[in-house]
């Protein structure tokens, strides 16, 4: 007889444990240096709106570049397909932060979940708003998500992250040489640092996705939020392009959708079955966590949950 | 009341056939440039055996690159996991036949699916065996999926493709100079360029390419072909590197694994479901087929298959 | 009987008047892009003390990328060779505000006559000065060798220069993302700026750059401005660097070391003999002035001043 | 009172003496590979037809890529500037057998200095001859130069070459893609192996390069073997070009035109004084002699040669 789902979470948990500490912690800020690499949690949110977790679970960490994928979904709302305009949707075959493929392409940056592209993604999301707004719109659409209103923003992190963003400083002001940010630089960049600087437990940001894996609806209460089309292209995207020069292996080993962040969390989507987030500090080298996609794995072969399957 | 599957076929080509004749016609070879661009034929292979088809869809054309996801399957049953460390599985973000990744990756090819990898794959298929031995497999392999005993070489494609082939003798004497080809590099290419050469209709494709829809088993006799998992894997490879520097469009646009080759055919593989194979000579710049593609995407929204539905 | 310097210089003029008007006036500045391109200057000082002019050779224009050249040479009169662990000496192979290269090898430009160079240089000519004082010392330091007080920054070039400035911003703090700027980014780009926004005639340039075709010396004086060495080595860098990836044709043709700059100026070095400076606004593909390297390949020839002859 | 000329490269030669096994010695075939590290030779031709000899000065070495210069003076002899529609003239700013700036620039190799663009000049120096009669004109030039029948092609090092040549087989496959080979790619790669395995002593290899120093003149006869301006064009590639990206800084340190081998020996041109061979076979990573080039920067600066004196 099959596993429960409970059993399946506790046995990748279990599974993935032992690589707890392997890898490198990012240590470009203080607030991400400092994290115990020893931590992992694991949580699946299944459309029937039961969530079930596994070891550190509800420790919030910084989500990182997983907002990227909240940012996008919300600036295509705003903007609708305009949004392509600016961006791509292609893998870039390249590091996070790499900026070779903006020169050769007219600072158009390869697809919305790189630096580059979420930075651009950030920029028309503002819109004619101020950062406030943009942000309040950001954390209320998560709160709402997962249904919790301690969601936040964790300031010293956003603080830190724009001391030390000469690099995506670098892509910014790449980008507005060819007119590619509607607003100043240091008004884009003060927006994706602070929705860099998000804050989640793998159960919050398990039930902040499941929209994705539910064809756009809210789960509870029915309400489409994204369109069922925008809500698969952004699942293609996270597919292709989720996890930088790893994107590739994550697909090869995992088989679903997932977008991951250097604080070492990663989304997954399982369309029509469920959303999953695990979290482990320790980074393979190109940033993503190397227990958490351990966890991901086992889980979605246990489940039979890959895409491919 | 849902549209039968055939009647979804027919209107996938009728959305699709005003695209027929745009694009470009690959003319690096005689034998591709002289064929009719106002073709375009589709075949649905489900997994319960029966194949749908509408337009040309009887009509053989050179299946060009489609044949390095058969190629891959095959060299992964002779070497298993061996295979990956000639080879990557990251999208590269470049053309079907760059060679700038080789050199910042001492020659190692991303992906299976670009030149470069498909070169080094075919070169492990062969092993100890002939040249002759390992197309002879292939054939076989072919026509055995598609149980039709008809599927062939067009050796005047293969030769024209041996003479206009600088590029990829290019890529694999780069190969050779890291110790990245285990065959002399005409016994590798000559391998590769028949591969290249193979000559199946949109019916015989869809039909040959169906185990990779059923786990890996032959919908026929149920027999495992390749494992459950490597079948899964494949399609990871086909959904992030499957069409070149196209793969993010595709998947977004189609939400199917799959490979397209010049000669304008493309297979699409819709896990538990079925093989799509379609086929139009005019392509984009990424050496997609146009209307091929348009096809496809219609056929997948009105029939729900997109992995990410 | 040879003929005489005035007559070869007017003869150098003459042969290249017809190209004026030829190529690209830079546009990036209002400043810049209104200035009428049929003009042509052509100085050249001997190591007698002597200067012959032709054409508009007493009208100033912004010798931009010129004053690297400058910058440099007070720059390692300022810390020595320990400027070179900053920056390269290698020509680049890439345009002049590249930053392929600047990511691959580490935030260390590849030489000091490309943007990024320049910057870096800039960034360590200020050191624990203000960049009045360091700017005040660049002009004091012209003035001084063309022995003529009324060289001056371009204020509204200068604030024109910051305000296009996104991609020099983006070079810049890709650069303190690698530590390679001891200022603060701003700080650094503003010096940059300025020295960029030197207005000079061709007779003032020839005048003020005669010092690196006599050894170091001050032809006047006699006084070692910097040592022989480094004059050598200052024109090296010339030769193969001074005009990014036209540097090759520039060495080519004229055979001199050479600067040139977006504003249509460019100062060639020929050692024991004198220092050329030349002025058209119309650019090639590269930035190097049409009509003014025109002008310097018919008198370098003319006069056998090619360090090549 | 000064030193004499002998006096100079004895001291020249004795300085750089203790950098001798300094570096790799190139071991890519076996002839380089067995080469005795700790060997040090310096010939200085002047003007007057004298030759001055310190070291290993008489012993026979591979001269490898600094058959470049000679094939390049053939070839423009034998194609006169349309020679420079297949390559260009700019530095590269990347290693010897780099293809990258290939794929960017459709086929066409940067300089003629760099392998691949060695390759295509060899290619149009054979015109309508065979391998036999361009290698037997070339070796013909070389001892008229030297006047010494001595000077042969080792031909086991170029049976070496050929086998050991992957990457210049991947370069010449790369330029035939793009139709920048007039010959059949195995024609032009058996002569450019050839001329690579030229052998000449110091002695000889400085009396051969002598007429690029006297203005394209024999120094004994006065015949006018190449034009006074192409003598002038070819020192100044090998000025900017002359040692792939290590260019910049041998004319920072040594001042001269020149071009290096990996066998170690390396040519360099003073305009109107003489030309000098040194060679010591450890090579620094861009593949210089490195106790060559500290012979050459000691006797340039001695001598008193360097171009930006």
């Amino acid at each position: 007889m099959a596993d429960t789902m409970s059993e399946m979470v506790d046995a990748a948990l279990a599974a993935a444990k032992p690589r707890c500490g392997e890898g490198t912690v990012a240590d470009y800020i203080p607030a991400l240096a400092k994290v115990d690499p020893n931590q992992i949690g694991l949580a699946v949110a299944t459309t029937d709106g039961v969530c079930h977790t596994a070891g550190d679970a509800d420790t919030p960490f910084s989500i990182q570049s997983v907002s990227k994928v909240f940012t996008l979904a919300l600036a295509l709302e705003r903007t609708s397909d305009a949004l392509w305009s600016c961006v791509g949707r292609e893998p870039s075959g390249t590091a996070f932060n790499s900026i070779v493929q903006l020169e050769s392409e007219n600072g158009r940056p390869r697809n919305p979940l790189i630096n580059a592209g979420a930075i651009a993604v950030t920029d028309r999301l503002i819109g004619d708003r101020s950062t406030e707004e943009t942000i309040a719109e950001l954390v209320g659409f998560l709160r709402e998500r997962a249904v919790d209103d301690t969601i936040e923003i964790d300031e010293e992190v956003a603080q830190s992250e724009a001391k030390a963003g000469a690099r995506n400083r670098s892509l910014a002001h790449f980008m507005a040489a060819f007119d590619n940010l509607t607003q100043p630089v240091e008004t884009a960049l003060g927006a994706y640092f602070r929705q860099c600087a998000l804050s989640l437990s793998c159960r919050q940001l398990a039930q902040a996705g499941l929209f994705l894996a539910c064809n756009g609806r809210d789960p509870k209460t029915g309400a489409q939020i994204i369109s069922e089309e925008r809500c698969r292209r952004i699942n293609a995207v996270m597919m292709t392009c989720g996890h930088y020069d790893n994107s590739g292996e994550f697909a090869f080993r995992v088989g679903l959708p997932g977008k991951s962040g250097v604080g070492g969390g990663i989304l997954a989507i399982a369309p029509g079955r469920g959303a999953i987030a695990a979290w482990s500090p320790g980074l393979n080298k190109a940033g993503t966590s190397l227990a958490g996609s351990a966890a991901l794995e086992h889980f979605a072969k246990a489940a039979g949950w890959s895409v491919f399957d």
